[in-house]
């Protein structure tokens, strides 16, 4: 199956820097080599989505993007909230594909207790509702506000203590709620400190992107 | 990321016929083209796995069996019982597949009720163990007691009105509970009869193979 699809990847946050823009999408074309991924991102937002009210100013514009794509085969919303996704998907003939079910359903794999570690201390909405009462949340790491707080040597070793005491409360595995921790490279290192399997909100989207045009090709 | 990966999968019925044998095998190498998979099946037990006490029999079978593979960076036990597979997972240094496991997660992913259609009146264990109260279980179709049941009009039919049921009692999805189903296709037009995902077990534990491959090489 030499198949190529194309997937239409919306990110939440302003970003001019083209490269950093097309970073979600450039990861899941070297996961999915089937997979070619056109990004475009929302106006007017550069602080994204960190809370109820930025998510309802970004959901009307990420409708209007997500109409003005030709041609996918899959629509990725790479975010862990799952902003539109649930409208979208109603709307579209395509499948939608969001951050947040999709690295709640892979971590679910790993069995009960499922714990979530993002830059919130709630937990995004599609994590509540796939997980429900297998879900740990321990609330942020310590001093971490924002994905730009990750970078320093105190917030990696927030996460790493924040991973250590979901473990000791039982989790199996850890769901990354925030795709700014993909763009940083969390992953590897977060598994490597814990122990446990950690899944990466871009490659998990990623993946169901891919599942979903497999899918379709099915039919 | 031209990587090729190395998966070994294990059948749990006994096989004569090479073709048939490497079915599973061949399917997952056209989903996942990096994936290359050696196939052996499990000696003397031409039914497979049906109950409790086939399942007994063949698990420490399939223990041998996975330790006189090579060099593979993944195991697939192709069964959605799961036979062994956290028994494998706790001594092998390298991730472990079950299908069941894969496809309760895969389906998760559509929300809370996911449906099971399988072959038993029970549903195999990963499934009540990842999915608990969010199973829809109405049993097995009517007058279906194997996979060679599948191949005739009455049985496909039987399998087309278990799925209606389940929907109108609110499933959101579909989670094949055989991968004997994946063998004789039932995944697509099972799909087109209902319009509810439907959850190919062998689809789903080839994408979850590829997806321990892919978060070991991130590390």
């Amino acid at each position: 199956m030499a198949q190529t699809f194309k997937a239409g990847l919306i990110r939440v946050v302003t970003l001019e820097d083209a490269a950093l823009r097309a970073l979600h999408g450039k990861l899941i074309e070297q996961y999915c080599p089937a997979l070619r991924v056109e990004t475009k991102s929302i106006p007017d937002q550069p602080e994204g989505i960190h809370r109820e009210e930025t998510k309802a100013l970004a959901v009307p514009k990420i409708i209007e993007l997500a109409r003005s794509f030709r041609e996918i085969d899959v629509l990725i919303i790479s975010c862990c909230d799952d902003p539109a996704v649930q409208e979208l998907g109603e709307q579209l003939p395509i499948p939608v594909v969001g951050a947040g079910s999709a690295t709640a359903a892979l971590a679910h794999r790993y069995g009960r207790n499922v714990g979530i570690l993002g830059i919130t201390d709630y937990a995004p909405q599609p994590y509540q509702e796939l997980l429900g009462e297998n879900l740990v949340n321990l609330g942020r790491p310590e001093g971490v506000n924002g994905t730009l707080d990750l970078l320093t040597p105190q917030g990696r070793q927030s996460c790493f203590d924040k991973a250590a005491e979901l473990k000791a409360a039982g989790a199996r595995s850890i769901a990354l709620a925030c795709t700014g921790m993909s763009t940083i490279g969390l992953t590897a290192p977060l598994e490597q400190a814990c122990g446990l399997p950690v899944v990466d909100p871009v490659l998990a989207e990623g993946l169901m992107a891919y599942y979903e045009c497999l899918r379709t090709t099915m039919q």
